[in-house]
């Protein structure tokens, strides 16, 4: 067999596991059909957050005066030279993946991969052509796509997905987002900051629904205030895109409206890519439609692996790379713990941010634990009140039993880059107090998880 | 006796030492002749972080055609409505602090607080009055001023310290800082980004001179790129302000050279408030010019106490803190762990900024560790790059023989805020498998310390 591991989909998942493998002594190669890089990288997190850095410097123009800077003027959001940028960023680490897998001596082989047996993966090029090649272990890590509804059809241009919401050639005046995950609540806030009249509309009660209640009606104020309709308890029926605007009929709680909009956003979730990969011709066992697997990512077919947005467990490139990276190295034969599903953290990069990881409070009580509970605002923090970002809270919860951290819940400014220390704290079994004593620096927005948890336990001092 | 505790100083250690006192029952009484909050909240900390806000905007507003967004003509920095802002910024924490402490019920006493016996303070207000409490406990939270130099002698006004450098009237045109730590940096950085010409002054070979070598390097680029002049292995020999412009004679390597500034800022560290307030008196021991105290902050008189800047150890905000949260939890027959003073974080809040914690890389190597080290630059970063905040890196030190972190050092966009991560990680005892396996969120400045723990074990993916 020409290699030690085929890897089928270069994103995250794929293209870390490749890098893995290779240092430890495999002889790797990847089946892309597109970029290298995935979705992630190319139409995901990094353009995504790219754009949402050109909200934020717009943001802070519009409120220069407040920090004592004069403009002349109103600033203006050059939407063309926004998304120029943003593809720039995305291409330019597509290509440094691509360096970093040559680097790493992993070959990528470009073209559809199907799995013809445990071992052999055909590819099907772009002009049309096939071949074969064979590896001893092979991992799927085919991703995922946005996923359709039958009354929101993609057109591309009238109802779009995140593809095009990242390459719009022009700033729709209005538009019309539905869901209001991370997808969907990234692009309503940066499409509003910079000027588009956006509707939101959620099914759900909450806005960021997997979410705590308490950081779902924060960000859903920071919403409104910003500008943003947000409708609730909300579903589109019916999208009319035959005349100019596109007129979306919206049932809401109070009875039928209608939005009109340039462009409706279709954010509803993604679905896993598992067709036309030989999963049914080979018998792979699936599991309420991905792909099942074990603790490391083992099919049930000999050699055959899946990591990644075909797998249960969230969808997200972190958790991808991680899976990768188990996966790899049990083949290799090292001895990786199983990844602990309950601390992985989910981040929404809007204005506020929200970052968190393990159970709601509204989970942790319905699982039976006697819970105590710290919560500390930004209103109370030094350097919230220096930055001008007093808006959000940090909230954990413990189990009143054992102080074990069962979950962490933050909104408000920098929280993605703060909900890390959160990570390590559990994955290292913390308690309360641990936290409370390790000597946060002053003055940060990182205090404030300090406040929380001695909060929880009453000991908090700047509340 | 009338209170349980009396604290003399009402900064960051006296103001939390009395509300935590108060928290376990104590009744407690602040003396202080200023205003509660002290130094870090009036005239440190917060304010300066208020003044680099400014400093941020206005840089992001110089080139916000970077990010798509359109100006007419250039921004101009309002100094006085920066000053004014600050200004704001600093007397809403310190409200918040009285209110706090009047929550808290702990009385504050305004006036000069002296030590008569171990149980007896003498107050002298303003109006020239004195008055004694006596308490059962007096903790001793006198900070600590300015230091000034003989050939550097602060008028105020020519030749200033951070107090005058937090309230110009009006913005100089020129500016020589002396001394390059934390203070002396951040004004550094925040008077050339609004515009001001400066010159940084450092007698050490390297800039923030306590920080790892490669972080001081990395800075000293990024001041020289942005327009700042910097001398280091530099002195002022003296300055003459008899003219319009002062004349500042400095002693380099190359020889002396003399450059003109419209001010002198002085920021060449800080001396103890230990005069005055009955050390001698009482008979209190000190230890090269701190009192000296034992692991819970006892002196060698009975009854009597010293937190902050005051005593040995690094004078920081967060560590009075600290040390007033043990010493009271102490004195309230509770049983807290000794602080350890090898895991305390140190922030510098330039652009880029500097966070760190432990042994620097040349200190441990002369402590006579085998170490591993891992560096990773956050132009391999994501996140960095949607940002464009590709500046720094993030460096870690590992025991390579039990897998200890003994030192994190960072520079870079947030590291202020993702350095608290590696307290908690350190505090627990963490080795750099455990920071490995923590699953960080994609795509976030933080996934650079899991890279650079990747990378002192070969392991890292992205570079």
């Amino acid at each position: 067999m020409k290699y030690d591991l085929i890897v089928i989909g270069g994103g995250p998942g794929g293209y870390v596991a490749a890098i893995r493998a290779s240092q430890l002594g495999m002889t790797v190669a990847v089946v892309e059909n597109e970029n290298v890089g995935g979705i992630c990288l190319n139409w995901g997190c990094i353009p995504t957050k790219a754009l949402l850095k050109s909200a934020s410097v717009f943001e802070y123009a519009m409120h220069a005066a407040d920090y004592g800077v004069t403009l002349d003027g109103q600033p203006k959001a050059d939407f063309s030279k926004m998304v120029a940028r943003s593809r720039e960023v995305a291409s330019g680490m597509s290509k440094g993946v691509q360096f970093l897998l040559k680097k790493n001596k992993v070959e990528t082989i470009s073209g559809f991969g199907k799995l013809k047996d445990g071992h052999t993966v055909e590819v099907s090029a772009s002009d049309g052509s096939k071949s074969t090649v064979t590896g001893k272990h092979i991992i799927l890590a085919t991703g995922a796509r946005s996923r359709t509804l039958p009354n929101l059809p993609q057109d591309g241009v009238k109802i779009i997905g995140y593809r095009q919401a990242l390459t719009l050639t022009k700033q729709p005046k209005s538009m019309v987002v539905v869901g209001s995950g991370a997808i969907g609540s990234e692009f309503a806030y940066f499409y509003n900051a910079i000027g588009t009249k956006v509707t939101l509309v959620e099914f759900l009660p909450n806005v960021v629904p997997v979410e705590d209640e308490e950081v779902s009606k924060t960000l859903e104020r920071a919403f409104k205030k910003s500008g943003i309709t947000v409708m609730t308890n909300a579903s589109v029926e019916s999208v009319d895109t035959s005349g100019d605007l596109c007129k979306v009929k919206i049932q809401t709680k109070k009875g039928l409206v209608e939005e009109e909009a340039e462009v409706v956003l279709s954010a509803v979730g993604i679905a896993p890519n598992v067709e036309g990969i030989g999963l049914e011709e080979l018998g792979i066992e699936m599991d309420k439609g991905k792909v099942k697997v074990d603790e490391y990512y083992r099919t049930n077919v000999e050699g055959v692996y899946a990591i990644g947005d075909i797998v249960p467990g969230p969808a997200l490139a972190h958790v991808a790379s991680a899976e990768g990276i188990t996966c790899v190295e049990k083949i290799a034969g090292l001895n990786p713990h199983p990844i602990n599903y309950k601390n992985i953290p989910g981040c929404t990069y809007t204005n506020p941010e929200v970052a968190s990881l393990g159970m709601t409070e509204k989970a942790a009580t319905e699982a039976g634990f006697e819970i105590k509970v710290g919560k500390f605002p930004f209103t109370a923090s030094g350097k919230a009140s220096a930055a001008g970002t007093k808006d959000g809270f940090i909230k954990l919860i413990f189990d009143a039993k054992y102080g074990e951290l069962l979950g962490a819940h933050m909104i408000g400014a920098n929280v993605t880059e703060m909900i890390a220390e959160l990570v390590v704290a559990r994955n290292l079994e913390t308690t309360g107090h641990e936290i409370i004593k390790s000597i946060h620096p002053h003055p940060t927005m990182s205090e404030a998880i300090m406040e929380a948890a001695a909060a929880a336990y009453g000991e908090v001092i700047h509340m």
